[in-house]
């Protein structure tokens, strides 16, 4: 799901209406020509939405986390959508129109690319792995190669580049933080959008939601594995990852 | 399914016994050192082995379809696994490791291009597509990146750049000669192996079952997708194509 596809995704828009999109896990709603407002709900799903539920406080852990992680990658050169914050669990955040790939990095091999082509649990993956997926809920997200975004007319080829390189950046980024408050950084997913004057930025969120974080020591899961595969206290997790991030990232 | 797996899939490899491989539509028996027989049953099926039927005489129409088309590429500069045919339904073939990758080629869009990602339908893909899926039926055989081909050790970069290479001569020299017997070539899958020295090599089949052939002027197809969807007079399509290719390959 998307914090941000206000041009194609929003509803009511109507003369007098504000245009707003609701996603499976937040709500964005159009507040001018340049801006929106991304609230993060308490609702998870999983399984292309066949999983679903809600947690008390996962939007709050999830706007507060992505907050900290937009802001620290602001600050080491990467653009984001993020502009700061309206309340705990809203952000207020550039427009932009997303890019309908989500791009996944993987460093430690795990979840559908075990799953999918019986690749090694736990494989090393370096250099990271870079897969890109067709945003479409209705088809379950599939994966797909440069190719296929080009001939559905998703992006172009220096786009796409673009959107690789940020990314693995991104990873690079990410994995430093992580280290530091003994995290692994297993894989993510980004998704991307074009601002009204043709800029790339990061968009949607960075969360439990959409990285899976394993404890250094442990291999404890501490993100949304907990829901996907029963494995209790989900929101104990948020929290850890919450609190580690605190203490590094002021 | 391959002609030609004979290292990893043979069985029956005791003392004494012949080693032999059977998939779906053919079975290989290793003759010698560098040799094998290739027989092509009459046995159909489709959709990862889910519908399954048998039609008489198939096994003699792919045989005769493959060799003539390998005959053609091999005279065009395609080394193919094929050297002669010892019956009507069987090949004698090298005796190569297969490359668990098959390769697709598109010129038109259409099966599960269209199902999987929400291509358009007849839409021309030009330059050609090239896909590689994992060729392993467990798996239902996945489509694949080369960076994951790289990661499960299926080939090095290198080899799958020979492999593209050579699938994109194939497909022109496959689509003058449909052009000239006036048959569109829409797709077709591929599989490679390497001999005993080393050399990248043609194998499996070319055949209605391996490719999708639509007439030129009226779009009916010719090819197996008469056996998945229903179509009927499925061997009548394949006798079609054997015709108009003996008028043009001699």
């Amino acid at each position: 799901m998307s914090a941000n596809e206000t041009v194609q995704g929003a509803t009511g828009t109507g003369a007098g209406q504000i245009p707003r999109y609701e996603g499976k896990a937040k709500v964005v709603t159009v507040l001018g020509t340049n801006e929106v407002e991304v609230y993060f709900k308490d609702d998870a799903t999983a399984f292309n939405g066949l999983k679903k539920t809600s947690f008390d406080g996962k939007g709050y852990f999830n706007a507060r986390i992505s907050a900290k992680f937009f802001r620290y990658l602001e600050k080491n050169g990467i653009p984001t959508h993020y502009l700061g914050d309206i309340d705990d669990r809203t952000h207020k955040a550039r427009l932009v129109k997303i890019v309908p790939i989500e791009v996944v990095v993987r460093n430690i091999a795990t979840g559908s690319l075990v799953k999918r082509i019986g690749m090694p649990e736990g494989k090393i993956l370096d250099p990271a792995l870079v897969e890109y997926y067709l945003k479409d809920d209705k088809l379950g997200d599939p994966i797909i190669l440069p190719e296929h975004a080009f001939l559905l007319g998703l992006c172009d080829a220096k786009r796409l580049d673009e959107i690789r390189a940020m990314a693995v950046k991104v990873n690079g980024l990410l994995r430093t933080v992580c280290a530091k408050i003994n995290l692994k950084l297993v894989d993510f997913k980004l998704e991307f959008g074009i601002t009204n004057d043709g800029q790339l930025i990061l968009a949607d969120e960075v969360s439990p939601d959409t990285c899976r974080f394993w404890d250094s020591e442990t291999n404890q899961k501490l993100d949304k594995d907990r829901f996907r595969l029963d494995l209790g206290d989900v929101m104990g997790a948020y929290r850890e990852v919450l609190k580690r991030l605190d203490a590094e990232l002021k």
